[in-house]
């Protein structure tokens, strides 16, 4: 039934809206805690959008994400996983950013996961804007570039913004690519969709070998059939899962930056994450939540419940280890 | 025709922004007004949330449900039903709970309620939290069980919370069947879903004859399926209707306490409430809308398009005996 | 390429949050301006809720819809139509109302109008409520009725309200099918539902041979049958297309004052509005969007979205020509 | 101690969010009720918005506020004043306006007061716009003449809008003394601020003896003085009382349409309408809010405490008589 | 400099948008933390609403308190005190209430400060709604009745509501007055204000001898006469201070579930805290600040605010010692 | 009267809910326009935020400023200035940043003010936060150290925030300063309150000569004292004058990141910027408007008739030379 020490606090026992709210209620255990070497997977927040090109926000996601998470409880309706039994977690707490020092930032993050990876967490994030996966990726693929599954309705593969500028978060895949951080023939793209400026990301995915499949293809073929492939894409290696909120239609997710209409509701949502059961996630991120933006937390909370059915898969396969 | 004081006021005559809201502009007849002995439906209002465990708001309930309710119209644009001709229908306003009163309000709510049966109405009930349920069972089924058609995103068969707390929004229908005021073997609960404490509520409807339909189950076989057997399990013997909002997807009903994401859409939730149409309805309520969390006021705009469902069946109903 | 005066500004050269916003990001031209002569297709605001029976807001849409347009990029990522390249498109401004002269608003709305078509200039509207539709019509039919695909959650097609009172939102297209600007035969209405008064706008539909689609039929039929039939009763000849907003769910669009539950998604809502290609549109509309009721610009962003799809199919149109 | 079945529900008795709201929870007795003979101060709704020149919601306010005046009380906790023992006021319901015609709605409302003055009761209204205060003064100033104290940011004394509408709700006041419907040298206009097209409307009032004191005026005076002035101007004769909700600054009363900042607070919003003691008020206005501005219900409850000190006075007039 | 343990989280190091928000940023300690011995100052929650009549929504006070006091620094701006440096303070964490359980959740608060007090911390609550206030005080005036200084727009003096129900928001200083709680010669309340039911609570407030400052005396004398006759009141004993937001005016504290206009202004507000100096406070409390009616945080800023200026006095008097 | 292309669009011929909205309705004069000649006072959108230390949004500050600014009409209703009339005045449209480029986005704005300077324009800003006033200061400065009167309840004066960045909205006018862009002895700073970090940014204020008026003593003298001398301190030589909106309080200015209770109302806000009048004005702004904390739009209203009153002062001193 794993250490108690890493059970979440029960509605039963503190009302749900009681208490310092940590992601779902675990303890907070700081990297210079003793009880670190006994996490295995870490909830982390990245509080940083300064990769953002319009409507900012995403630095407010993980207080609000850890808000809206104690809503969450210990076991999944569906699956009947009772992950924090399985495997020891903790709230790591947030990375410091500098809120006006880019590359600033971005060094900060690869530092925070370093350590994380070094203690042998497996780190699941919260942003953040979508830059912060490139950082986080640079501690992650230090060894070998990593698969990804990705939910987005945007590429985030552009080569640059405003005559020039790298890093924003339209460019954190293309700089991983670039980088060798991902393996670009096992990383593939779901829910793409939205007016573009060009179609210079979709022909250098082409080029590199992304799998792209546009919101159209998803609503015609179905969510199994979609996930049938995207797991034979990202294949037995280790692979890094990215959901970014806006992936899910602006109906269910009106709390985030550059929404794209036309996308899968929240079940959907949720069925996705369910169905990497199997895949070898070595970390996860849910990023783009804009508290400004979700007036009723109600992004946020359908981002707690993706994180949740993430965490589950990822707590299965390290028990079943 | 029926009788024209029972007609709720037309839009053509009297804007529908405009005068003092009543349920669907119908008449206000007091428990005390000598017209009571003429209604045949009776919409009523439950303000009390005194059983809600986590975020509070359901005692606003009603009165928003007046408000938006004033938008619904005289005729159903599907089945062309016109129910305020085919029975007389009224408002009879709200039970007076005590606010700080848990087990005084229950008393106050089924005394009201025993006034209600005893007039011979069928009531329709805006509440309210789901504990609101309870009392009005111990008025209604005083004579024998009743079947249930429950819609819901929880089972609310707990045993208790909070160290022995009997009485929440969370454990109205295990009292009720210990009460053996429902007839576990004619009750259905649609829709169940999201994260749980434990399996301590659907092992108790395992065992007692309780069946549940999860949101996965009826995602995958359809409303027409599931209704099928819901009416089934119901029989022709005398049947409550209760209906949780939350049984919705927050996206088309965000204003409630308790959400869980991945629900039916808003199509589906007037379809299931369509599909009543024969089931020997004795009773129905709409719970849970929590105007503190719907400043749009869509989530009750919604629950009282469902409520004129309802009533569009029970009226059908009445009239065809 | 064409004239490049007439391409929007990039997101790219001025962050989509900056700049005075025009109507996706195009060059304002009068009808004044001598540059008015290249223009293809003029974006229109009509700033006019006058005939608004319940809550009004519309007359704020076209500023709203401009802001929201804003975040409208350069190419359609599903069809890859780029259709300020196609065609010179410019944003035309406002119509100026009168908010207290109902029958002064609609002389000034066909004047304003008038010019338009002199000028050989396509319009797109961006309303205002629905009454707008019919002195657009009265400019656009001058020489012979049109046909009409028209989506909506209602008829619009009442023959008055309030004692006699003969425009509104809800009587345009009684009116402009009895002025003959619009052919009854070729009128399709799609999505309509909700409660109604009474069968009044539906028999005289059957009368005089518009075809009513319900959202019953939508939903069970799918959107690629619906729209076949739809383009088949519109057939070859000149065209007109409104879309009120609340066809949409208002869990997709909450702001709007008149919503009806149950309606399409937003892929749905897109979905249609693409498979316009080929139809002979000579002026659309997009209406009814109210920004006192979409606290948070979403329903704003789903109608510039839809608008830029009808303009899509309009470019597409015009440069095959 | 007055006649018991016009005292309002008491918040003891029945919570104040329950029960259908009118206003000051008092019964509601329409003009067609035999107990109509027995009210000495009505309450009414005028819902109607149509001389609105920017932007729309007044007519929202009358339901508003009825809701938010559900928490006034039984006593006047200063002046200790108990009204609703002094004297019978009731709830005599809504005009039915026309949403889509100025003059017929204008006729509509005269008629009601017409009704209203023949029963020897005095009104009490709740706006609707300002544009209500003309066909009100049409009904109650049929024989002479009436003072006026009025509270507002603006004149509403301008000729006309828009190349020539007479009917705005920024013109009420000039037509009323063009009409012979107020005696200009015994009206007081105080609160005037915020930038103007010109000074039309000053000059106006300059040279029929209208007094203006501007909100500067008002701030280095202080209330006692000012409302002193007020009284005197007023005189001993009938007067009616105008507060358009807008006169208080927007911190306080942000739903209304046309708000002026740097007004005054809400204790001197109250204050001013508890120093008309004495003033002999034939009638009496709350006009402009707006509740689709008005999201959290602050306005509506400020001008349902204002209503509240305005029918304290006039209560007290009534009994001393 | 104090022990660096005890010191806030510097947004130098940690934007404050970052990071699990405790009260100010101050290290969480459990009352089982080896810790707790050294605090000398803790700050709870109490998440608890059971006794509110009318809006809920105190129970998420504590949360949001938390979330917006990460904007408050180390230093007061004013009076230059760093209280973090002066004595040691913590964030306590909150009390487990029984949402369903009145006379539950009020012996689980007592039991709560009984630890705190033995623990000879001074406790500086975050409500919940009034009547939490009572228990705590139950804990606090073991010994002795205390002395209060209480900030409020109601009296909070009533017997009963509901027909006897003596446990409300708005009876808790009746009882702590009936049990000794409060040496009533040394209570004196400021603000008052609003309508009243009756005289009841004023009446019983002259008999025992508290002192009551009503809001247009408060405005008429100024903070700096009232401030110093209540600090005289209070005299040298022990003291507790009790602030219910709802003393401020709604226009800078909406989110409060029973607001009455015409109150102070921030300055003010802040004012009364500051002028605390030099009384012997034993505890004080924030309470009402209600969430769901403070969409923007506004009432939580600005009650974190307040509650700084509390704890600086406290601080620097233990500091003096 | 002026050159009537400069007048703005009147709210009678167009109502002010309709038009493309620029600042005040005035025309949109690019720098590449021929027009840009005549133009003597240009409003300039300054639309960056990427100094902002904790919430962001100011970002779309120029965007809702130009929307709310709509409402300001011809005239002052207090001086009776008609700025339009005096000198020509336009909108130069936005400065292009790059919200992920620091420096890069600094030195943009830099550029573009030195063709506004070089065209002999006085430029009226609408940030942005208030990093934006540095890189403007850098053009008009060039020649010689301006004086500045300074609005905020913050000094700005810091030296480096996140361990050693210099450029954040907390240290303009310390750069400034440095850079020698402003002689500080002729810079009053008024309002400044709230908690801070330490005292080292009024440490380096007294010690350099910069006069700091806290609120405590603003509301001690009142507005005329103080401004009295905050013109004294400014003297006869070209000033600066920068208006961060936080200067106000809170209830009158939600919209912004960085507020602090306690400050001046809106007659306040308003009479400060009225008595600028012959103050040698040769740039003003008004700075951290963010429109993502302010809903309902006050707090750009507030601005925009902030806005228009410097801007009278503005016209006047020009017309007068």
């Amino acid at each position: 039934m794993g250490d108690p020490f890493f059970h979440p606090v029960s509605g039963f026992d503190l009302p749900r809206f009681a208490g310092v709210p940590t992601f779902m209620r675990l303890p907070h255990v700081s990297l210079d805690d003793p009880r670190i070497k006994d996490v295995q997977i870490g909830l982390i927040g990245t509080p940083w959008d300064g990769g953002t090109t319009n409507r900012p926000g995403p630095r407010h996601g993980p207080r609000q994400l850890r808000d809206m998470s104690t809503m969450i409880r210990a076991q999944n309706g569906a699956t009947q996983i009772r992950p924090f039994e399985l495997v020891n977690c903790a709230d790591l707490g947030d990375v410091a950013p500098n809120p006006a020092g880019l590359e600033d930032s971005m060094a900060r993050i690869t530092a925070f996961y370093d350590q994380v990876t070094e203690a042998g967490i497996l780190p699941m994030t919260a942003g953040g804007d979508h830059l912060c996966s490139l950082p986080i990726l640079r501690a992650l693929a230090k060894d070998a570039p990593l698969g990804m599954i990705h939910f987005d309705s945007h590429t985030d593969l552009f080569h640059s913004y405003f005559g020039g500028t790298m890093y924003t978060h339209g460019t954190p895949f293309r700089r991983a690519i670039e980088e060798e951080l991902l393996d670009p023939k096992r990383v593939v793209q779901i829910g793409i969709r939205g007016t573009t400026y060009d179609s210079e990301d979709r022909d250098f995915a082409q080029n590199v070998g992304v799998r792209i499949i546009p919101i159209e293809e998803f609503h015609a073929r179905g969510v199994d059939d979609v996930m049938a492939e995207a797991k034979e894409i990202a294949g037995h290696g280790k692979t890094y899962v990215s959901y970014d909120i806006d992936f899910v239609d602006p109906a269910y997710a009106p709390g985030t930056g550059t929404p794209e209409v036309g996308g899968p509701n929240s079940f959907q949502a949720i069925q996705v994450a369910r169905m990497l059961d199997g895949v070898n996630i070595v970390g996860a991120d849910l990023v783009e939540v804009s508290p400004p933006f979700d007036t009723a937390g109600a992004t946020a909370f359908l981002g707690a419940s993706i994180m949740f059915e993430m965490l589950c898969n990822m707590a299965q396969n390290l028990a079943s280890d």
